[in-house]
């Protein structure tokens, strides 16, 4: 199997590189053979070569059988034009690999339950997926940066979806809903808007074919409200790439601490698995940053793009024991409780050790 | 003084009647000289006559010197066409008295610290202003509900923003912080959006007049991530309609009860108060909904709208003490801890009573 690396910036880089020496391991384990080609992306890339996105790059993720990714981005770059940010290395990759659909999992390790800001009893037990459609919408909708109307200026981006983009991320949706509770919690904002009202009416359509999946459908404002009141009501939740975007986020710092989330982004050929933090520019270097994120990521890739479940296993059940065994890393640390504060290497070498 | 009274749909009917019964003892008190005039709005009057906003509604509003709003909307217009859906009377009445600023304090009431799905630790002192601009953006910007395009089916929203709006809006944050703890944090989107960029420049711009009030600027994700993190790190925050949206009903549901917040629409002409949460068709009637939102809307219009200070501040205490002595509406009442669950009117009484 081809792996695409793509360190990316800030402590993108020294993640990424703990989560292969834990795809290695496995590897040796499992008899997998892997390989990996590292490539440049973000603002890294920008400083290379001009731009975020090196065609190179995304070639050699096109050629792969999986993507890991990092994260990009940093204030180094706020003044870049907006054409040329290291974000757009993430969203040029969305979209030239067709990654039309963005999983994340929420769910709680009873370990970490104290680090959630909500209270222990409303968080035991959540276990929710968001999937979030992530090439479409205001995203990659058409956007003016300036003209001039009535003599002032203004700027505007459009937010649309098609009834095809709609049917497509749904559907997954509803297939993700029926290996799990079989209900889909569908957010939108249809008092208001009228792309949420086509597509409000595009997945009450196609539920027909999902009798067996308990189908909901949540305003936008409300669902941000139920996630803080009460979260485990969600089993799949399924929302558009800007309401996906805030409520994933939200989700995630529910569910206790966002470094050790992952995310699958998967479409039509190669998919990509990125922690979904950022690239904490503050931090990098230090090795201090929790590498859990990335190395769940890399667990992800093994069972969704490779098939690998066995391997996937392997690393998910490491992980578990490395925080069992009370090993934390500074963003997961709580002082007094008999945990080991760890920098990023000791924490995968944790893993490694379970492995 | 000329009140416009829309008690509107579900609970909005016995909630408006609680607040004006106070509004009355206050003007006993104080000697306001207050009348009233009621009307209906969304699915109420879209039953009596076929609109959800009948000219006549706006035009006494337009006529008084401030508007209490109960709240709009229910399944039961679930199936009315957009134009004439519920929804349309507030977001009507908002551009047709040229309301371009909500302001929704969250402060949390001591005694309902506990009623908060955060920590305690994390909620005590919580203390912040969401101004959110409430006549541009999307939510008035050109959509079409359905066209063709290369065979599919498709919607589209507008998202807009021109530089006079976003000055008016961040003017208004600037000289809200100003009263308070000085600093405001814009939220936006700009990684992404062409709208938040305009956005982002517009208000660091104005920045310049205001060097006494500290700015930051956060993305909107981030943003739903810190509010259920560490909300006390926020005083005023000021963001488009969409993202104050969510934002808002994020931050009230984190304050403890969405059932006391109110909030303050304000613009040019009259100002209109309503509280934060919605109609709730399913408890209305019964005579158990929270009548506080709704009063401490009144109280908010007695001091932005009337500048009666004293009564406002009446008001406020008389809440205060209610809450104080124990008295609970069922949304917010928590067995065994003392406390009295108390009816819709039996609460509005206890407020009465301090008064
Ligand atoms: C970096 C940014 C463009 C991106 C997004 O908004 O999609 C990020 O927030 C994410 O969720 O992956
Ligand atoms: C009822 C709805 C149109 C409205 C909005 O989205 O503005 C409501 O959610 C609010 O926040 O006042």
């Amino acid at each position: 199997y081809k792996i695409a690396v793509i360190p990316g910036d800030g402590i993108g880089q020294e993640i990424t590189e703990e989560a292969v020496r834990v795809l290695k391991a496995v590897d040796a384990k499992f008899g997998l053979d892997l390989t990996y080609e590292t490539r440049d992306a973000g603002g890294t890339a920008y400083d290379k070569y001009g731009t975020p996105l090196p065609e190179d790059t995304l070639a050699v993720c096109k050629a792969s059988d999986g993507v890991l990714f990092g994260a990009v981005g940093g204030t180094k770059w706020d003044a870049v034009e907006p054409a040329l940010r290291p974000e757009r290395a993430i969203l040029g990759l969305r979209k030239g690999l067709g990654l039309y659909a963005n999983l994340r999992p929420v769910k709680v390790a009873d370990a970490l339950i104290a680090h959630s800001p909500l209270k222990p009893e409303l968080v035991r037990g959540v276990d929710l997926v968001i999937v979030r459609e992530l090439i479409g919408g205001i995203y990659f909708g058409e956007k003016c940066e300036s003209e001039q109307v009535d003599g002032a200026e203004r700027a505007w981006d459009m937010e649309n979806y098609s009834v095809p983009e709609v049917e497509r991320i749904a559907r997954l949706a509803f297939e993700t809903a029926r290996l799990r509770r079989s209900k889909v919690t569908s957010v939108d904002k249809a008092n208001v808007l009228a792309t949420s009202r086509l597509w409000r009416r595009t997945v009450t359509a196609l539920a027909e074919e999902y009798e067996d999946v308990r189908l909901d459908h949540l305003y936008v404002d409300n669902c941000a409200m139920q996630l803080a009141v009460r979260p485990t009501q969600f089993d799949v939740i399924v929302t558009g790439n800007l309401f996906g975007d805030i409520l994933s986020d939200e989700a995630a710092v529910i569910g206790g601490s966002i470094g050790l989330m992952p995310s699958a982004s998967i479409g039509t050929g190669t998919s990509l698995f990125e922690p979904i933090h950022g690239s904490a520019p503050d931090i990098a270097g230090q090795g201090i940053a929790n590498p859990l994120g990335t190395i769940l990521s890399a667990a992800m890739l093994l069972r969704y793009a490779l098939h690998e479940e066995n391997a996937a296993d392997a690393v998910e059940a490491a992980v578990d024991e490395a925080l069992a065994e009370g090993k934390r890393t500074a963003d997961i640390y709580i002082a007094d409780t008999g945990c080991t504060k760890v920098g990023t290497r000791e924490m995968a070498d944790a893993v490694l050790a379970h492995l």
